[in-house]
This record gives structure tokens, sequence and C-alpha cells, in this order.
């Protein structure tokens, strides 16, 4: 709840990373090392090392601040912006970092900002330009909320414009002109027509999505349209490369024009080793597909194994009634402190 | 020249206004009335009476004024603003009001403001209004550009939003929403299967057309979309009512929101009655339908059957290099002085 009630809104996290960083400080086992507003503190025993992540922004407060704590019949719930995403997670990261002094392998424990604002200000994507040393390790855990459970690795997503072109006319004269609203028809059916493909990939089970998100037309109100503009968003199994993604796109959109306007690669979950096992093993939970895109697909495309581990329902995330059960928090904490310390 | 060469575009029609004004009071056998920047002038014989009107406002110069006379091997062409829409029209008008003091009927000549801009402030309308005695007559000619053709009234014209409803989720899992833009493919599939219908009116042929002139929908590139909305054109032969178009593209849409933003009722040709067909000869050139809105329906819609007749090709109103052919001008002044003289 103390991490929750220091605002941290991206942009905004100097206050939390400050209080981060002279907490971790205190302890005579743990490398501090500050980047912007990323903390990162890695133990130091020479042996093999994995990586354990969190974002400390939120989205902006919606009146949901400071917390509270609600007691219910069966659970204790703490109410507030961030609980669920992820300043739970956060916390039972701050809490084991500071108290596994000789854990079973080397941690590197990484607090970063920016998570939830554009790409290109990430502070693990800064990190690993500025600090790449620091982001090594053979398994990496990133505690965005699950509800307590493993979800390994995360779909691509691919979004591209698909245009329809015409020409150009007076309305009260349409046949002088061609429309290309009216010329969208192929690829409304093509979206209509897509069964999503449900893909599995070292083991879990990764569903697909093929939707149009936005759709514009037309100049005015009287002139036939000559450009007619869908951006269809692809969401594919990360047994696909965005290349993979994009012959699909413009296989399933031909006679249209198709570019791409951004696009993230999907990571695999990587549950396929030893480490991997040992950590589903300690945690004593069911294993899940991410299907949003999160920073697991970074540390993917490091080359290191990554899952998503941590308290908070997802779908609670930036909710204005964003809430945590503790009884959440208990079990992140319990599963990598059990994983961490055997 | 003269007359296009003095600025009008619409709202600042009061120099050309004024000059029209001074010019037909010097003329005794007229009577002129003022209203805003609109001078009706009215001959007084106690016959009947037809109106014959024309707007004095233009669309914005394009670096196409002052005009220019240009000379080719078989015609000459005065090239800028206005002279196609429409101050040829009005230089015929403002000659023969002034030139035929006893015509074999009454004629109301009306110069009016505010044609080019929204339909609120256009001064035919207006005058309707405040002076509805002035707007009275068995037939009425507009003397907007048809190339020195009679073109008799003119098709309805009718915007509604079509609206396709969904349900929003995140677009990494579309099934717990619906796509609102794909539930647009029945409306794509109306647009497509539709076959323009051509509708013989008193003896015109008046072509409709059915067409999507914009297209919105998204709120993020990463929601699905609950709201997809197409504005649809209907231009209607004026067999039809407006309300009748309306249940037509209700019914074409069944299944959608359909909600009508605008409509101008079509106009009949009206070329049945006597004095209509006394016109037509007296031109001795050919009736063609008119495509596109003009006032001609505002005199329909008070009963007075009206047609467009005037100098210039109507495909070049509003364009940079518009021009109108002086023999075009010679044409209308012959066939409107011929009627009026017989």
């Amino acid at each position: 709840m103390a991490i929750c009630d220091i605002e941290s809104v991206s942009g905004n996290e100097i206050q939390l990373a400050d209080a981060i960083e002279a907490t971790l400080e205190k302890f005579d086992h743990l490398s501090v090392v500050r980047d912007g507003n990323a903390v990162v503190a890695s133990t130091n025993q020479a042996k093999d090392r994995v990586i354990i992540a969190g974002h400390i922004d939120t989205v902006p407060v919606a009146a949901n601040l400071p917390t509270q704590l609600h007691h219910f019949e069966r659970e204790q719930v703490i109410v507030g912006r961030g609980t669920v995403d992820m300043k739970a997670g956060v916390a039972v990261m701050l809490k084991l970092a500071t108290e596994l002094s000789t854990p079973a392998v080397d941690v590197t424990w990484i607090f970063y900002d920016n998570e939830e604002v554009d790409s290109s200000l990430n502070g693990l994507g800064r990190l690993s330009r500025n600090r790449p040393e620091l982001l090594s390790g053979m398994f990496a855990v990133l505690c965005e909320p699950t509800s307590a459970m493993v979800e390994g690795g995360c779909n691509g997503t691919m979004r591209v414009e698909v245009r329809a072109k015409g020409k150009k006319a007076h309305s009260a004269r349409p046949w002088m002109g061609s429309n290309a609203i009216h010329a969208l028809l192929p690829a409304l059916n093509t979206l209509n027509e897509y069964e999503p493909a449900t893909v599995n990939v070292d083991g879990l089970d990764y569903r697909e999505s093929l939707n149009a998100v936005t759709a514009s037309a037309g100049i005015a109100t009287n002139v036939i349209p000559d450009l007619a503009t869908i951006m269809v968003n692809y969401r594919f199994a990360p047994d696909k490369s965005a290349s993979e993604a994009e012959a699909l796109l413009r296989q399933w959109f031909d006679g249209f024009e198709v570019e791409v306007m951004d696009v993230a690669e999907g990571a695999r979950p990587g549950l396929n080793t030893e480490v991997a096992q040992s950590f589903i093993a300690a945690t004593k939970t069911s294993v899940h597909p991410k299907y949003g895109w999160t920073d697991v697909a970074r540390f993917s495309a490091l080359g290191i194994p990554a899952v998503n581990y941590g308290p908070g329902d997802p779908s609670l995330a930036h909710a204005d009634n964003e809430n945590v059960p503790v009884g959440h928090i208990h079990d992140c904490y319990q599963g990598l402190k059990g994983w961490l310390s055997s």
C-alpha cells in the first residue's frame, strides 16, 4: 500500500525510484545501479543468474489513491491505482530482494520506469541499450499480474493499414468515379471468414486473432471517396516470426495496398529448460499462455526465456476499480521464495 | 466580365448587389425591392407571371480574377471565377430585365445571395420567408449553368448514418468483444449489390445512386471497436418523396441503426404545363434531367414548376479554370428573349 501511495504515473517515477534505491542500498548482499528512474540490484555469488523484473510506473490515477484495504469474508483486497499493474508484484520483489541474501541462484532485480507509455521510452529497453551487461541471465520472471499463475511467452502483434483505392467524383454523378469504401468489401469478407487459429507452442495453446481496429474514408459528404483505409491488427502465436505474419497478411488482403504500421515479435514460452521447469515446480501453479504483449518479449529477443508471474487479475489492470487480493501477493511471495531458496 | 470582376464571394455580395440595384432602378417598367443582398425586380402588367432567378455569389476566388477574354479559332471564351457559376446567367438576366419593358408575361427577376454556402443562409430561402409574395408565378427558370440546354427538375438527396454496433474489448482478447467494423459487411454487400435505377419522370430519365461517402470507426489501435459508421448518400428521382426515400434506406440497411442526417427533396421537371412547353419550344434546345440538387427544388416546394437553363458547362463550376463560351451567353439570351417576347 505504501508503494502504491507514492504516485508514479509514467514520467513521474523519481520519488518511488529514490525510495526503492534507498531501501536496497542498505543491504550488503546487493550491488545497486541507478539508470534514470530504473533501479537494478544484483546478488554476486558467482552462480547461475536469473532476472526478476517489474515496472514501477502506472497509468494515470482515477481518484483511486490513496489505496484502501477492504476486508471481505474470505479475503482482504487492496483497492487503488497500481495495485494490480503492478505494484503488488513490485512489493513481492522488494521484500525478496532484501530478505534473500544467499539465494540458490544469483538474482538481478530490475525495477524500471515508463512501461505504460510509448515503447521508445520503456525503461527496460533503455537499460538494454545503456547497460546491456545488466540484462544477462538464463531465465527471467516478469512480475506482471497473472492472478498468481504462470503465463508463458506472448503472442506477437502486427498492425497493417489495408487500403482500397477508387476514383473521386461528385456524389450527384457517382458513375464518373469509383467508390473506395464499396471496394473494401473483400477485406471485410476476409475478416469475417477468418477462423482464429489456436497454435500449440512448447506445450501452451496460443489463440490468434485478426481484427479491424479502425476505419476511415471520405473527403466530404458530396464526394465519392477515392481512398478507404482499415487498420488491421493480427495477433500471432510465437511460433511465427514477424515476417511470416506479414506474408500471411499480404496473402489475406491480396489486391489491397498493405502497409505495416507497427509490429512486435512474440515470445516463445521457453518452458522446456531445466530452470523453467524448476520454477514451475516451485510455484506449484498451472501454466497458461499470455495473449497480450508484455516485456517478456524483450527478454525473449535477448535470448532469455521469460514468463509472467505476479499478483492480481490482469483484466483489472488500468480499471478505475483496480484491486488485488492480498492472497495473491502471499502466493507469489511464497512461490518465488521457494524457487529461489531451493 | 464587369459582373465577374466585382468580386462577390458568398457573404461579400454587397457591392455587386448595389450595382445591380442601381442599374435596375433606372427603368420605369420595373419595381425594385432589396432584401439583404438580394434584389428583386418585377414588371407589373397584370399578366400571368414567371420567375427568372440566379444567385450572384461565387465560391472563393482562386487567382482567377479579373476575367480574361480568350479568342479561339471558333469561339470566344471568358475565363475566371463566376463565369460559369453563374454570372454569365446573371448577365443574361440583367440585360433582358432592362430591355424587355413589355414582356409577353409578367416577369419577376430575382438576383440573390449566399447560394454557395450553408442552406440556412440561402438568399432565395430568406426571400421566401421574408417576402413570400415575391415568389409567386406559374413557372420559374433558374439560370444555373446547363451548357445552354434545358435541365428539368432535380434528384432529391438524403444522407443517412448507417451504424453497426459491437462490444469493446482489448485487441489481445478480441473474443471477449464483438467487432463493429466486421459487422459492416452486410451494409457493404448492400452498397455493392445496389443496381442504380433509372426513373422516368414527366418524360425525363433520372439516374439514381447509392453511395457511402464517409466511413469511420475505432477508438484506439488496441481496442476492438464497438461502433462503426458509414455515411450513405442516396440520390433519388423526383418521383419519390423524402419519406419514401427514407423508407427504402431503412429497408436496405435493415439490422443497422439508420439516422437521417440531411435531406433535400427532389423537384419534378414540371414540363407538362403549357408555359413550360412554350419555354422549351422558344429555346429550341433539348431537355435533360438534372442530377445535382439546385434551387429549382425550392420553387418546386412552393408549387412552382422550375427548370435550369443557363450558359456554361456545369462540370467547370468551382474549377480553377472556370470558363464560359460567349456563344452560350448569346444562346441563352436569344432563347429567353424569344420566349418572353412571344
